[in-house]
């Protein structure tokens, strides 16, 4: 299996790396808890590797990263720490859900390694001296309300894909802030590190898969499906840059959910596409449904005003 | 020669690896302006690897640092960047002298590699949207009147040294506060680069050698002396903190100098060492005279109030 895979093989996969055969418990999964010992495991890891990175907690959405990370490499490191440097003053570090033993039952077989390290293993200083920014970049959409998260973001981040040193690492798209400043710190900082984007799961109806849907009951379930309507008519209206965003102003008009923003971005830059933009654009989408902050993402292409 | 030398073989450099046989121009030196071709160079190299970062205008001080990374490692990669985004707006980034071709005449056959890129080629987006900072630490000493200044470097080191991928690299005791940045850069974020200090080079009045003595005339070399003897004196005091602290205190009382600091830091943070510090302290000294400024620096160990 190479590092750069076919991408025909990718939008298709066959019946070899299709998900349910990837779900085979394989692989003897291994503990580190230090970076010596994270070391002595990458150090044994012939061929490829893939990070998986994760605050714990792990799901079924993780377990897609973990997949896709299977599919592209020979070996996976699943990362679970809970990074207390994206947590703001008002949100709740201390009360994120821990529970080691059940993320590693889940993973089990599944990955070649689990590295969980303490607070005081990653940050011998809290904060550290030297950290990442993310800029302003950091400090739009999401981070609006967060300050400081992205910045935490990047610098765990960088931290963990150095101590790892994968050849790649997979990152959902539906974190689409996220995975473009963390696609701008590979390239920025130089990590040599190939970010594999992977494609947001959705149900039958169409909503983004996501653990905070549990909040929602049937009414909310069908009032969220304005996201991925919104975001099928903008895709629709592509490759003209007005017509998905006359799109996406039109839906926030509506006011069908409690809409954050709907915007067409420069992934470069983070900022809203000006007219004379041409390429990918982001469409990223944020609201908030029955008080539950749902948050949904496509790339579009654009070629016309 | 192995990536860790033998501490006695550092201290006391044995007649092969004292500082003229290190000058012997044994070596083909191959030019890289790209990324690309960087890394081509690099993956021809076998052995360990050591990186001398400057922002050309090469000197006789940068050969000191071109001797060491030699006797450290089996290959020498010299960087040769002016990295805009360390100077200020008030500072004449333009201005700065660029002589590549007196550069690589100087290094010629004493380093393997030199790496001289375009600003373009560091920097396809400038500023780039993702960055390192010092954060406080390159707010203070010779950060106070260059903001951002620091920021710009520990940027630029990271890049430099993700992508010249040394075991080693060298850097002068005389930009102690630099120097104290950057072994805190590779250990906050996990770059895996051994942080080699090299000494001061001295004249043998003691005076700190720096192209900016040849603006002071006989009198102010001799005035310059006050801050090599104030270091001396502050050694003596050790291993007292506050034996040292009044060794400065009074330096500066005495005015012989325009000082702007004389302190005992942490090195870990940059703070001033309070009355508790034990451990290793640094001496950092900067004050003007005929109009220069100038720096001195040394390191002490304190085991006693």
């Amino acid at each position: 299996m190479t590092a750069q895979p076919d991408p025909a093989a990718r939008k298709y996969p066959s019946a070899q790396t299709a998900p349910s055969a990837q779900r085979v418990r394989d692989r003897t999964t291994r503990l580190a808890t230090t970076k010596a010992e994270l070391r002595t495991l990458r150090g044994q890891m012939t061929g490829t590797v893939a990070a998986v990175l994760t605050m714990g907690a792990l799901h079924e959405g993780h377990l897609a990263l973990v997949t896709r990370a299977r599919e592209l490499a020979d070996h996976v490191i699943l990362t679970d720490f809970v990074n207390p440097l994206q947590f703001g003053p008002g949100e709740d570090f201390e009360a994120y859900p821990r529970d080691l033993d059940a993320d590693l039952a889940l993973v089990d077989g599944l990955v070649d390694a689990v590295f969980a390290p303490s607070v005081e293993e990653m940050y011998p200083v809290l904060p550290p001296t030297v950290s990442v920014t993310a800029g302003r970049a950091g400090t739009v959409l999401e981070g609006a309300a967060r300050p400081g998260h992205f910045d935490g973001v990047v610098t765990v981040v960088t931290k963990l894909l150095r101590l790892t040193d994968p050849h790649l690492s997979v990152f959902g798209r539906k974190d689409a802030q996220q995975l473009a400043i963390i696609q701008r710190l590979v390239e920025d900082l130089e990590l040599g590190v190939r970010i594999e984007p992977v494609e947001i799961q959705r149900e039958s109806s169409g909503l983004a898969r996501s653990s905070r849907n549990a909040y929602l009951d049937d009414a909310g379930r069908e009032q969220a499906l304005v996201l991925s309507r919104t975001l099928r008519s903008a895709e629709a209206a592509a490759p003209s840059l007005e017509g998905i965003q006359q799109v996406l102003r039109e839906a926030v008009a509506r006011a069908e959910i409690g809409w954050d923003y709907a915007l067409a971005l420069d992934p470069a830059t983070l900022e809203e596409a000006g007219p004379d933009h041409r390429g990918e654009v982001l469409l990223v989408l944020a609201g908030y449904v029955q008080g539950t902050r749902l948050l949904d993402a496509a790339v579009a292409v654009v070629t016309a005003p």
